[in-house]
């Protein structure tokens, strides 16, 4: 174990920023160094840390931090702050577009390297601990189906996607897995399900004054890629319940992987990984905190360049000795 | 993706090796060269390979193979198979005495460094899978309470206690875990669980003829270590009818690490990772030869001595490219 404390700084504090705070707490390997953000750092309410500055002053910081946690956003942020901190900081960031992975890997990758640094990308749950357990269980199972199922939990992109329809003053979606269907999986029966079979997706929405409820439950439903494939259901409620009853960053879901042995597939083997989760960010925080352990020591280990969660061995992100896991955990 | 396929020899022809041999079949990148057997090997029935021989011979096949698979039990076999061709040949086992894992791993990586080679240890579930997934949630849920249930399965310690008892002609015993207990771990009240609340042991006993009943099950229950601290279940039962529903290998288990976030601990966190086994050993086969890929590609690396599932990156042990493993997976 490391002696000297891992010096970590936040960049972007919203819900995740606000959660690796948190989580910095519980990991006594760590300390907290400076938090950075784009707005006046007067604005900023935190839990506990009291330097707050504008990320106008981040380079100054450079000597003074292990590992830079950034905590922005997958659509705007992390596209141009990635690539930007990467050459002067180790990093880890929670990076979930699944599309653009493969792209903003590379780009990362190059930075990293370039200024001899460790970034490690597109860490959280999913991306994340699900993506682990859909290697592993393929691995162990060759022969098989893998299902990821999300929920119940809440959407943004599907709450602002809602939230853009005329007439819509507020809303939240959550997606939901169909019972029915995760039974199936998890009985081995692998069946190939459609879209509509896997999820549902159950929107609260506070309308405008005057704003026709009729045409704007049409529009939800009908609203290609987000909506149109799935079986929707829309409540309207006032913008107090919604904040009364809704407001609550619950998430969870399950990786299974349904697959065979033996020579005439005559064995079934099922593997299951769920989360319940009460807190969404603050579980997807932890998460990033203790990659935050793997970027230090990767660094350290001169093992410069940008890794998935695919590319890190279990024993680099925890704060045990080599013979304390052999002893305890193994 | 290697073009020449990873050449793998098994060592052990018991339920164990007969599953590796066909969990090879599933793997595409692999091929099994041969089986090494103490006992005669006209003797030995395997379910495809034509290529049996006897132990004495394998010091030919040094160059042949790329990962020798030690197939033998924890007890006897490994401690002195696993360091011995731990010099000659990448190995990997599933050596299970989890109290004696530290010096098993020192005689294995002092073995194995010696002779420039990569030895696997304690593969498997439990070890193995199970010990990931501790480790894993221990660290991203820093506070909390890992939970560890077996069952239901039969435990073969416990079975050949039960058979060495005077007047037990055989036997079989199931783990199973105790559904209240595990309710409340779900349910996030961390409880603590002394040995008889977390598992019930269930046995099914054939006697000798003119055995004393009364007798056999009092011994069973007050046995030390075994069944003393539990809530045992004796049935006695004709041959006939154990040999007919109790030679199953399903087993599976679940760890369960019930952890807190906020700062007042305020948010419950569960991660569950559970299996669902027909074939205990078959399943076993399957994870030891996902890591006989990690331990050629480890070799072809330079990284010499011995490892465990901990210190291994998930992407090493699964048949696909960096590339695919971006796009599909994460």
């Amino acid at each position: 174990m490391e002696k000297e404390k891992i010096k970590i700084g936040i960049l972007g504090y919203g819900n995740l920023g606000k959660g690796v705070e948190i989580a910095i707490k519980t990991n006594n390997d760590m300390e907290l160094v400076a938090i950075f953000t784009r707005r006046n750092p007067q604005d900023i309410k935190t839990v506990y840390s009291k330097n707050v500055l504008n990320v106008s002053e981040i380079e100054k910081w450079k000597e003074k931090i292990d590992v830079l946690l950034l905590c922005g956003g997958s659509a705007t942020d992390l596209p141009e702050q990635g690539p930007y901190y990467a050459k002067d900081f180790n990093t880890v960031d929670s990076y979930d577009t699944h599309a653009k992975i493969p792209e903003y890997f590379e780009v990362m990758n190059q930075s990293s390297k370039e200024g001899k640094k460790v970034s490690i990308i597109s860490i959280g749950w999913d991306p994340g601990a699900f993506s682990l357990n859909r290697v592993l269980s393929e691995a162990f199972l060759p022969k098989g189906k893998t299902y990821t199922f999300w929920g119940k939990g809440v959407s943004q992109g599907h709450s602002d996607a809602i939230r853009r329809i005329k007439g819509v003053k507020n809303a939240i979606q959550y997606t939901i897995p169909v019972e029915e269907s995760v039974e199936k999986v998890r009985n081995g029966e692998n069946p190939e399900l459609t879209t509509k079979q896997k999820h549902l997706r159950e929107c609260y929405v506070v309308l405008e004054e005057n704003a026709d409820k009729e045409e704007v439950e049409k529009e939800i439903k009908t609203m290609p890629n987000y909506f149109a494939d799935y079986d929707t259901i829309v409540h309207f409620v006032t913008e107090k319940e919604l904040l009364k009853n809704h407001s609550r960053m619950s998430h969870g879901g399950f990786v299974i992987r349904s697959g065979y042995t033996g020579m005439e597939e005559k064995n079934k083997e099922l593997i299951e990984y769920s989360l319940k989760l009460d807190s969404n960010p603050e579980f997807t925080a932890s998460i990033l905190v203790a990659y935050a352990r793997a970027a230090y020591r990767l660094y350290k280990n001169k093992e410069y360049g940008a890794k998935t969660i695919l590319d890190i061995a279990p024993s680099m992100i925890i704060n045990k000795t080599k013979e304390e896991l052999l002893k305890d955990l193994l």
